[in-house]
């Protein structure tokens, strides 16, 4: 079965959501260096993923090694720094797994558009959560 | 610290991401449903979302548990069929979940405008992945 025919069968499947991109701290991670191309200290990362020291090194392993992202040792007048920058492939995998997000982006706006009247249907049934 | 100032020192946390609907299955699960509200058989969710029979009676359970979605069971021409709907609670969290997907679309679709060009890149540094 080819790319073109599984997706037509099932078509919420959205095998293009790659699990090393997707989880949700090593999105936020990906998604920072993106829009930071010249890359970004480890104490940066941590503030505007909000993650503690433990977390952000645990999945910037799992992005090395996937080789989507970089981590360069250095120093910053005498004190050791890290730098993290994404490559070109971590690049070229994050803009593909966009298109499949952007697909669901897309078919959940459709899906809230026949929505049926929630107001109604909070009357009709009793409260949920 | 308010949820505001949060956001504000950690904007890329996307704390919006509820573990629960951000997982793969579970998300083609709930977007499919969100997508068919008037509910849709066990198996044509497999289908749909390309999941084998214990994949999705372990995703349905963990969103049941969650009320994100209802399971009904009963009859069709007297062969048991279960019926699979998204619950008021589930779509509402669903639509909160989408707002936090959609500013990750928005934050990547700019990063990806500032990127550096990819040729140029790939011509100075070594090939990776």
């Amino acid at each position: 079965m080819t790319t073109k025919q599984r997706a037509s069968a099932a078509p919420y499947a959205y095998e293009g959501l790659d699990r090393v991109i997707h989880e949700r701290a090593r999105l936020s991670v990906l998604t920072s260096l993106l829009t930071h191309p010249k890359g970004l200290t480890f104490n940066d990362l941590k503030q505007l993923c909000a993650l503690t020291d433990g977390n952000l090194s645990r999945h910037l392993k799992v992005l090395e090694h996937a080789k989507l992202v970089e981590i360069i040792k250095g120093n910053d007048q005498n004190r050791p720094q890290t730098l993290c920058r994404i490559t070109a492939t971590g690049r070229k995998k994050y803009m593909q797994y966009l298109t499949t997000l952007e697909q669901v982006v897309r078919d959940a706006a459709k899906g809230a558009k026949n929505a049926p009247d929630l107001t109604l249907l909070r009357k009709l049934a009793p409260a949920e959560g």
